[in-house]
């Protein structure tokens, strides 16, 4: 059966591209994704991209909205950062050029940090998803991932964040280094725990302590997923020291998937730190969303 | 002009193998090398990559010692570690099988440590020219690379060490993250000195750091030598943090290429420490040669 939506939900990151048909109440009609990230395409392959996905919602013009990289300036179009303080429900937005008459694209900027400096592409729109969902959310969000990023929301702005590079340190760690050799799949809580504790005690000790993880499978034997739960942990365990402003006394928000969300939650409780989790996707369809009604109030 | 070495010493390491042949009085004859690292060799493949460097210079047997990952399990033999605390120049040897008989080839082993758990293959054989050049060598040797190394040295052993993926992790940041968009060629000290002092301060906040890196090229415009010399000094300013003991109030002799001392030099000088420093490969050789008489007065 054809469908025929209203509007168009866009989340294109790095190495992904999703997208949503949204009926005129709200409704997901309809879900699709492709490969197509924005660190594939050129400036010209943008809209050929999104035809290809969606081309088949089509039958009149449709808003569509997108987030992520797709704003990033060798993106679609460069939309500008805002500053924070800010609303993440009212971020910079701008057209993107389309040939295709039916296509009518807004892309949302991301939001930076001069001092330190910071940046954050789509994360943004999580946190406006968050704020959709509970208006009166004061407090601090944690998003587990490649950059992970903690925020602090007041009065429905982002007042500062913050980021880590944890995410992508793990996957080059597990998969492109010495360690590759001795890291598996599977998990070992203990490990993990031990680990975490480890590294917020002695942070600087990392770079040894990674060594150490190929040292002992090399003297002791292989423990893959003990390998793979201490290696997280370490990470975790200096991003936790050094993020400890962000939630000490905090409420905390863990938005991001069930995977990556889960070793947060395990090391944040073992700091007796109480989190609210929510899913990562939920919170990108509930920004856009927003975003999408905004636009429809602004024509 | 045909030469005729009586012996050839070999560092075989993961990327690169490399020989020089050595005559009866201790003379370097001729060197070679190829980028047969142990890495891209099958067991049956390590004799013929060999023979590929050194045929030329056979003309009857000749005795050939090899050092570094040629002895892992991985390698042409498994060469046993010696565990600490022990005289570098007296690791334990293996014969490795060759077809071919005018290679009687032997090869050193590492030396291990059981706690904290680490490794090391090749860097003894360095340790070994440090103190067949200064016998009375006492204090510590700091060995930078992919995986530098801090060995205590008293009354010619290596009492510990210890092991830090700097090296690797630069690496991987530099040409493998988000960051390669970032770094370039070029140095800029002061960037350099600045890291140092701000790891050495707040260690923790590294991956915080490595992503701030990004965000400030984003923000403030490209800066690609300063921020290659950032991420290097971070590092290393993390590493000299939790290498305190090491360093502190110690004789320091850094070992290895003039592009890996000369930070180190700097970061440590900044510190107050004046380091004499020895060529990576110097030390090597003479190592090399050490074990290459031991041989001759144990036949």
């Amino acid at each position: 059966m054809a469908i025929a939506p209203e509007r168009i939900a866009v989340d294109w990151g790095t190495s992904a591209l999703r997208a949503w048909a949204i009926s005129g109440s709200g409704e997901v009609l309809a879900e699709a994704r492709s490969d197509k990230g924005m660190g594939s395409l050129e400036k010209s392959g943008f809209e050929p991209a999104l035809l290809d996905l969606v081309e088949g919602w089509l039958s009149g013009p449709v808003d569509v909205v997108a987030c992520g990289m797709v704003g990033a300036r060798q993106g679609w179009v460069e939309a500008p950062y805002t500053p924070v303080p800010c609303d993440p429900r009212e971020v910079r937005r701008v057209r993107a050029p389309a040939r295709d008459p039916r296509l009518r694209v807004s892309v949302l900027g991301g939001v930076k940090q001069d001092s330190p400096a910071d940046v954050m592409r789509g994360e943004e729109t999580q946190i406006a998803g968050v704020l959709t969902a509970d208006p009166g959310f004061d407090g601090v969000v944690c998003l587990p991932g490649t950059h992970t990023k903690w925020a602090q929301i007041s009065a429905g702005e982002i007042v500062s964040f913050r980021t880590f590079m944890t995410g992508e340190l793990f996957a080059l760690l597990a998969h492109s280094s010495v360690l590759r050799h001795s890291i598996g799949e599977g998990w070992d809580p203990d490990a993990f725990e031990a680990a975490v504790a480890d590294a917020m005690s002695r942070p600087e000790a990392l770079a040894s302590r990674f060594f150490s993880i190929r040292a002992t499978a090399l003297l002791e034997g292989e423990n893959k997923p003990a390998a793979r739960a201490r290696l997280s942990g370490l990470l975790i365990g200096a991003e936790l020291a050094a993020a400890r402003p962000y939630w000490l006394g905090q409420r905390i928000l863990i938005v991001g998937s069930e995977a990556s969300s889960a070793p947060y939650a395990q090391a944040l409780g073992g700091q007796g730190v109480d989190c609210a989790r929510r899913d990562g996707d939920a919170m990108t369809r509930l920004g856009l969303a927003n975003a999408l009604v905004k636009l429809g109030d602004s024509v």
